[in-house]
């Protein structure tokens, strides 16, 4: 009779692509023929860069000499890469964050999941709606909401909705909250937060002592420079945010598993009695108990994404992703159809038309269109009436794709 | 005023090896031609096995190829590897495991540090003392226990104490508990539970509706065939355990990273109404919502040492490190140390000479022999008296080791 994590239980059915999965199975089961398109998962297709294949190399050689072999490295990442992420991503930009600020890790989806650990249990939490459901699920496992209800909401849980009237970039909620998850470029609507939106969150963060955990796994799909790639460029921001970036998207690394996360020293919570604590100091004896680094190999391929050519090739993959997005949202919108998105990120937010459900469209597409979409009711209440495309694919595959959906919804 | 995780400041001052980092930098700072031999964290030396290399090399080729690339993988694992897995790990000793019970992970650190998340806040944990520390901090993180006592002991676990007396194979104890962490062979002590042992563990979790998480990280280094490998080798485990087994000391994977976690479908805890829950389902959705697979390469590097020829050389390198445990105990046991274990594991547990303190030790051994060990109360109040010395170096270190610690204690 060993109890279990009775939150578990509050989790809907299934993680959202999971349920995808399932559904798309079943379709091919049925028409097995059927080539299906996959627009769904925001998994990258380009084969890696070749800068990155060679450091792959030559890392693997390495760990097969006796001098070059390595064990276990620094859980928080090789300085290598640490100074390489300090130069290229935020010193060009004028931001100082130092080495040892900079957590690598495997995933902005572990950091994202693992943050809420270093928090109290009691924290009272903010997303925007619809959300990347990682930020909703592991605080629901981790205790901090009741029963979801009837719209999937979790009780505990504040949802700001991103709407077409907010350009999907709510503003701060009135009241105060301990920790607010930002995502931009966001993941799922593709809206940018600019400069102006984010000094108001920093402002609004500062003003009531709470914490911002900014997202910017996208940020290499930014195209205006005058947009922010960092919560730090804002003043103030190290006081109140932690934020993490990705290889994933910027480098086509899904496969590879990178990414890390920046815990600036002046940023901290508070214990009982009312002592500052730093996050930096719970972060790091976090990770130092419950990880071991990434790869040597990995970090090695990373490090190579910042070297003159490594950053021209990754600039191409992202370049060709973007001119997808591109493709995606004049010929939705010239169809007809409503699309937001797809300018600083590789996701384009489609209303659905003809009053559909986001499940009932995901469903029509893909059995009329072969169409793999993601349901936007799948990442919150305010997804509802929407649906995800994402830009990771072949030119081929994009065209064929909008060839498709034309047809089907007879929009030629 | 954001909360913190106040169960994070129960921990003590640092985790055990981040503090001998700190005391060998120290050291190495006052006198920097002192040229150290570091038998203290259990890492491997050895590079990379060349059929392990070769796959590397193949999967980087892959992955830089339209056709090769592979984006996220399945969570759990690719199925090449849970197949190898369960071949050669568990079928060819007749235990039946199916691959989808098998959880493909970056490291065991890693799974025994989150498998604690499935279960109930409330449940009472026993680990033996003393004990790899990432089981008893993890469940001071996640606040099942109160304030640590003067001896380091977190009230709400309970320890049981691996003695010469019990051989560092402590019994189970007499009342019920709900989570028991066993290590076999074990680290630091390097004993092992043998068949009758496990059986005792498995009867009684079984009576008990109790759920053992049995570590088999160092199952490699058994040398008696009689001994288990695999606590599932024991009648009716899967009603009563998770498995952990890890590529970093079979394989020299330390910097590499792969490992993974069997959980069978069979086995449950139970929810408040004393519904059954299976504990692979929760696993699963713990897994598929903060994890998101290992590197294909890695995955890749994994299979290869399931090859007749990664067989070969992986179980050669395990071969030379236990060379060095044989010299290590039969060379301090010749000199009048008392020394236990390096038989079925690459770690020598050794009383401390004079009545010395594990640090007064440690810190002697760095001083006079330019040695580290590990400090036995590192790893728990009962491993106070004794240091860990590991086989991982080469030969040649662990000779000029053993001369230098003889020298040191005038056992010459």
């Amino acid at each position: 009779m060993t109890r279990v994590n009775e939150h578990y239980l509050k989790l809907r059915a299934g993680y959202l692509f999971p349920e995808i999965g399932r559904r798309v199975r079943a379709f091919q089961e049925e028409e097995p023929k059927a080539r299906v398109i996959r627009l769904g998962i925001g998994d990258v297709t380009l084969p890696l860069a070749p800068s990155v294949v060679r450091a792959l190399h030559e890392a693997a050689d390495e760990m097969g000499t006796a001098e070059g072999f390595r064990g276990y490295g620094p859980e928080q990442g090789y300085e290598f890469l640490r100074e390489a992420i300090r130069e290229h991503d935020y010193r060009s930009r004028g931001v100082d964050v130092a080495a040892d600020e900079i957590f690598v890790s495997d995933g902005s989806k572990q950091d994202s999941g693992n943050i809420q650990e270093i928090f109290g249990a009691a924290c009272s939490i903010a997303v925007t709606d619809p959300v990347y459901p990682v930020y909703v699920d592991t605080n629901v496992m981790a205790g901090r909401t009741g029963p979801a209800d009837d719209q999937g909401r979790s009780p505990g849980i504040q949802y700001l909705p991103a709407t077409e009237a907010n350009g999907f970039a709510p503003p701060p909620p009135s009241e105060r909250v301990d920790l607010v998850y930002l995502c931009s470029p966001n993941n799922p609507t593709g809206s940018v937060i600019d400069r102006e939106g984010l000094a108001r969150w920093v402002a609004w963060a500062r003003a009531g002592d709470a914490v911002l955990v900014f997202d910017a796994a996208y940020d290499a799909y930014i195209q205006d420079p005058a947009l922010p790639h960092s919560i730090y460029e804002i003043e103030g921001a190290r006081q109140c945010a932690v934020e993490m970036r990705s290889f994933s998207k910027r480098a086509g690394f899904t496969g590879v598993r990178c990414a890390y996360t920046v815990v600036p020293q002046e940023l901290t919570g508070s214990a009982g009695d009312g002592e500052r604590v730093p996050l930096h100091r719970l972060w790091s004896r976090r990770q130092s108990t419950k990880f071991n680094g990434v790869p040597y190999l990995v970090q090695r391929a990373a490090a190579a994404t910042y070297t003159p050519e490594g950053r021209k090739q990754t600039a191409e993959q992202v370049a060709f992703y973007m001119e997808n997005a591109r493709l995606l949202r004049e010929d939705l919108t010239a169809a007809g159809f409503s699309v937001f998105g797809g300018i600083h990120a590789p996701y384009i937010w489609m209303r659905t038309p003809e009053g559909l459900s986001s499940w009932a469209f995901f469903d029509r597409l893909l059995r009329e269109a072969h169409v793999v979409g993601t349901p936007g009711a799948g990442f919150g209440p305010s997804g509802e009436g929407y649906l995800r495309l994402s830009a990771f694919n072949s030119r081929e595959n994009v065209r064929e794709a909008l060839a498709r959906i034309r047809r089907a919804f007879e929009r030629d």
